[in-house]
């Protein structure tokens, strides 16, 4: 196949993405942007989730700019994202409901879905075969073909006598099985196998995991999953490799009980780092960050920080964990050495912190300045910017390595 | 510009690139393979070493496909490879000397040069500028630009009142700072810093460390520098955090001081595993895997195998570690269950087996089974075979998710 073959059949896919999404969608897809095609490697991309007007930047980690944007994704507050197994397609998660697989290289949306009427995010599987969706309305979790997001399974999350159906939160792939979740109505985490067929899902409920999980998070490894509980104070643990010794309470001094300020905004339990064996992890409500031994699950400590931490994030060899704030102290981002446990910075980046996102051997971390409309780059050696990029109320920064790593 | 027009711009850069490599070379590149021109992301490559012939297949590590290969990069006994930081170059190091960058995407030779008259490996920076390959002939170690395989510094390692030049071993890369490596006619360890000027790397001198070290690894956070020591017991090593600590001498019963056996193959260093803060080691001589708290850098515990181990890999999830073996036993892989200590696994993949590389996540690895000329997809699930791929005398298997990993 000669290129000019090869860039015509490349093109006869995007069309066909573009009507796949369409007619999904009922004929309106929005396609924003120019194409951008690109032959290159997706190792270095990235995206920035621009929240209030329904768009992505596609940014190039290694030269430090923007070299694409696809608008038309709906309501992006609180939107994420993951990213397929080749780096090449990032899957937005929108509020609304809406799935849009975004093509990197293409610089344009290739599939785009509504699944639900309210949706708070979502996972990819393990191998990359499936992107799976966490609901608040209609509740319940949706499973779709990464390819071509076709639907797959419905996991309706149902609980009671009445079989009402559970909001979803803390959904995370879980290495060799599939997906893990909690539901908020019901108090419990679920485990859904896909490893014998993905359209029937073999599920494990561990109910009476505590009140009102709000979100959750699996380690690194992928072994321990934790939820933090609204309800009460404590986090839920399961042990994936022994689910049989079921889920136990740790951290009783966790959460919204020994609240001595109003909390501004629940902390992001994504946010939380592991580094050197400990796990950094944003009290609620407090101007700490807590440290906590994964080997005894006990708090080992208690670091001072400017205000109420939502993200505390470790740069990725664990030296350091950055952490930013909620309002007002949101302009504020501080340093912590994780061989001291003393702040080492304190950096003033822009209006309203948030979100941080490390490059993958995290030589750079990439801040959002929300009320500034810029995101900053900062080298992490020296502790200074290196770089700004002009962004239209940019909240969540994700980054294309994401697909190789456990959790993310 | 349009695609016809972006098609010609690549065709000329890869042009170019030729170009630019036999220049440095003399005229001798070697382009076996025809344009395999591909328009996709890159984070699901990777490349198998056919070291008999000079040659390398591009996989799919999605599709468990071969979808190119280069040949012509030289004597490929005991070669490594790094990646370039947007996943699309490998940069192969051959035994002779020869540094040859690889487009996947195009399935042809960059650039290639020819450093040294001996070399053992290299590594790549964390920011990704600069490639550094470590040398036996002439010694030394020797900083390249990613971008254009030019010469950037030259750090000949030299040591002793006469001012010879040692073999260096162990190179890999230290977060934050450039490369570590050790001396192994020196029995030193040198931290090489290029953050203040990448062409006069500043030299932080660690004599004394013990008798020759002939490999070293870092462990995958970028904070413990450990060479292995060939002629004495136990392991040197630098906690690169606290350097003004200096290198200390660990796990005195480490080594070929207590062998039993002939030993039949030097185990890999770089096969060490890591899981739930346990080191995972090959045993120097002896059928056992040696289990190291990484706290306390104490011995916790030995595993009896079934022959010598050369690489004990950990899957990256932690869970399980699996481990292959020198002569006579070198078709066998068994696989060690981390939480309860045992073996779980026998696998018989094929003959000579030299290489594991697992996906990112986790869910399969690759096997190179070098005197069956083949290479075997494992699911790590099911522990059953799912793909085999035709390969000439296999033996190292990389992936492009390098790219992101410290110490890869």
């Amino acid at each position: 196949m000669d290129r000019r073959t090869f860039a015509n059949r490349i093109s006869q896919r995007i069309v066909l993405g573009g009507l796949l999404g369409s007619a999904v969608l009922g004929g309106s897809t929005a396609v924003a942007a120019e194409p951008n095609p690109a032959w290159r490697g997706t190792g270095d991309l990235g995206i920035v989730i621009e929240r209030a007007v329904g768009r992505i930047q596609i940014i190039d980690t290694s030269a430090r700019r923007k070299i694409g944007s696809v608008a038309g994704l709906g309501d992006l507050s609180h939107a994420s994202a993951v990213f397929s197994r080749d780096g090449r397609f990032a899957y937005v998660f929108g509020r609304d409901g809406g799935l849009s697989k975004i093509d990197l290289l293409a610089g344009k949306l290739a599939l785009r879905i509504v699944q639900a009427g309210n949706s708070i995010g979502g996972s990819i599987s393990q191998d990359g075969r499936f992107v799976a969706a966490q609901n608040y309305v209609p509740g319940g979790v949706r499973i779709f073909d990464a390819d071509t997001l076709a639907p797959v399974a419905d996991i309706p999350a149902r609980y009671g006598d009445a079989g009402q159906i559970s909001k979803v939160v803390g959904l995370a792939d879980a290495p060799g099985v599939g997906f893990v979740f909690a539901l908020f109505d019901a108090g419990e985490i679920w485990v859904a196998d896909l490893s014998v067929d993905p359209t029937q899902p073999k599920i494990t409920r561990f109910p009476g995991i505590g009140k009102q999980p709000y979100d959750g998070l699996i380690t690194p490894d992928g072994r321990y999953y934790l939820a933090g509980l609204f309800g009460e104070d404590g986090l839920a643990m399961l042990d994936l490799w022994q689910p049989e010794r079921g889920v136990r309470k740790v951290l009783a001094g966790y959460g919204r009980g020994e609240e001595a300020l109003p909390v501004y905004k629940m902390p992001h339990l994504r946010g939380w780092a592991m580094a050197d064996g400990r796990l950094y992890l944003p009290a609620i409500g407090r101007h700490e960050v807590l440290v906590v031994d994964t080997r005894s699950w006990q708090e080992v400590g208690r670091i001072a920080v400017k205000g109420q931490p939502v993200f505390v994030m470790a740069r990725p060899d664990g030296r350091e964990v950055w952490v930013n704030f909620a309002h007002p102290d949101n302009s504020h981002v501080q340093v912590i050495d994780t061989l001291t446990q003393k702040i080492t910075h304190h950096l003033e980046p822009g209006k309203a912190v948030l979100h941080m996102e490390f490059t993958p051997r995290g030589e750079a971390v990439w801040i959002s300045a929300r009320d500034d409309n810029k995101v900053v780059v900062f080298d992490t050696r020296t502790h200074r910017s290196v770089a700004e990029l002009a962004a239209d109320s940019p909240s969540g920064i994700l980054f294309s390595a994401r697909a190789g790593r456990i959790g993310l």
